[in-house]
């Protein structure tokens, strides 16, 4: 089972599918990308692919949400990984030493607090990710840089950590999704803590279309776990709707829901019914 | 009137201030980080501040909507600026001549598709923000370097636009906030283009919960214009609801809809009542 991820090894997305895979040591493969991880997909190059669609602090990963509308891939499964940061050199290396500190801009932001306080002596360097800057620290040799990134980075390019969890919100926590291909997809499960998302267009000018389409819900005990309108500016539709709910596609009242949903929906896909990821 | 916004000078914060005060011409006040804004304007520094909450490829800007229920500020109005990003470099110089294009991670991503077909000879190297970059290619004379950032930041670095309008998605907007100390807004406008913005949280585990806080408003024929669920992970609250809907906490229907909300929300904070704005 090969497994494609977005970022480099050591990246926050290849411990999501460690935790999604955890007897199955998966083979991994990292693309610079989302969009080369759903090619990836499609193409049969990897059989799964695990990606961030949302973040405590950041909201949706509108651009994977795009991409799950457009391919004909299946939500099987989901992970929650709370993020933790660390700074981590060259070993051997002091907190004082470091003049630059490279992290991707939103871990330096998260960091920002810590930084002020213990490193006013560092400027703070903005990189694409997390584990490329790691990576940067430890194939540079300098002994004055230092990279804020997950342990599992530390450990794949040999650095030390000088300082654990220095994020400022502990509760930051990114929701992971496991895809496949929609022809390589098992049966949706059926059980308790099975949900499923769709995603939605409701046409324009529709009076009370957003409750409207919630009570098809509603009016048949299916709990609602996720809703988000997305304005969508310049479309035929005026918001894009995310929605997780409570059931099972293989099931009645979630068949005759989706179906009282299409009669007033102009657009309506499902990606998939999966059980609830718990949170660590 | 001294206005408040994140952002170098040339930032696209500041276009949003411009088109917030049209004919105002206030003198503006750039601040390193959203919460130094927010300090700027509780603190008497600033009177009004201008701040990003919402993009249509990126969603909410979770930060500021923390900040807003932390603070003593008001919602006064709204505007919509669409994205443009354009390639700009030394006055004179060539794209040919360009091998490294500066930008913040997010416009880099967002014009991808232009960099890999037509700039494939300059690599593209993270910076925080769009405006800094563009300050940065200015000040250091290097005529290899270019930044993508907005025409603003062209004219006020002094740099030349080579290409424009370089983003791949020309349907990006962000919407923006005017707010103002709680202390110091005049009385809520009224009228049929006004809207009203909260935040509120439900007490965990009531079935239907969500479907009741909005059967709140559709009962009173209230129109839904933003409905967003952000999951707490780690707090008392299960999800926080950001909602925009029709009507002016000066008018009785909205009045008797926020009490009725507040006997079945865990916690609720009225941002305020403003004109909804328009896009261009």
């Amino acid at each position: 089972m090969i497994v494609s991820f977005q970022g480099e090894i050591g990246a926050f997305s290849e411990q999501a599918v460690a935790s999604a895979f955890p007897e199955k040591n998966p083979e991994v493969l990292p693309k610079p990308s989302f969009r080369s991880v759903f090619d990836a997909l499609s193409s049969g190059e990897c059989d799964r692919a695990v990606l961030p669609i949302e973040n405590s602090l950041f909201g949706s990963v509108h651009a994977n949400y795009d991409l799950l509308r457009e391919r004909d891939v299946r939500i099987l499964d989901e992970v929650y990984l709370r993020v933790v940061h660390h700074l981590m050199a060259l070993p051997g290396n002091s907190i004082d030493n470091i003049r630059q500190v490279f992290s991707h801009p939103q871990a330096l932001g998260q960091c920002a607090e810590y930084l002020e306080t213990h490193m006013q002596h560092a400027e703070a360097i903005p990189a694409y990710d997390t584990a490329g800057a790691a990576k940067m620290v430890a194939q540079n040799g300098d002994r004055t840089a230092a990279a804020i990134a997950s342990d599992a980075a530390a450990a794949e390019y040999g650095l030390e950590i000088l300082a654990h969890g220095i994020e400022s919100n502990h509760q930051n926590y990114t929701r992971f999704l496991v895809l496949a291909r929609d022809s390589d997809s098992p049966p949706p499960p059926v059980g308790e803590r099975v949900k499923t998302s769709i995603v939605y267009a409701m046409k324009r000018n529709v009076p009370g279309a957003l409750f409207k389409a919630l009570a098809v819900f509603a009016l048949r005990d299916l709990d609602l776990y996720k809703i988000e309108s997305r304005p969508l500016v310049g479309s035929p539709f005026e918001y894009l709707f995310y929605l997780d709910f409570g059931g099972s596609v293989s099931e009645e009242p979630v068949q005759r829901a989706l179906a009282h949903l299409s009669e007033i929906a102009a657009y309506m896909k499902v990606l998939g019914s999966y059980e609830r990821g718990r949170r660590e």
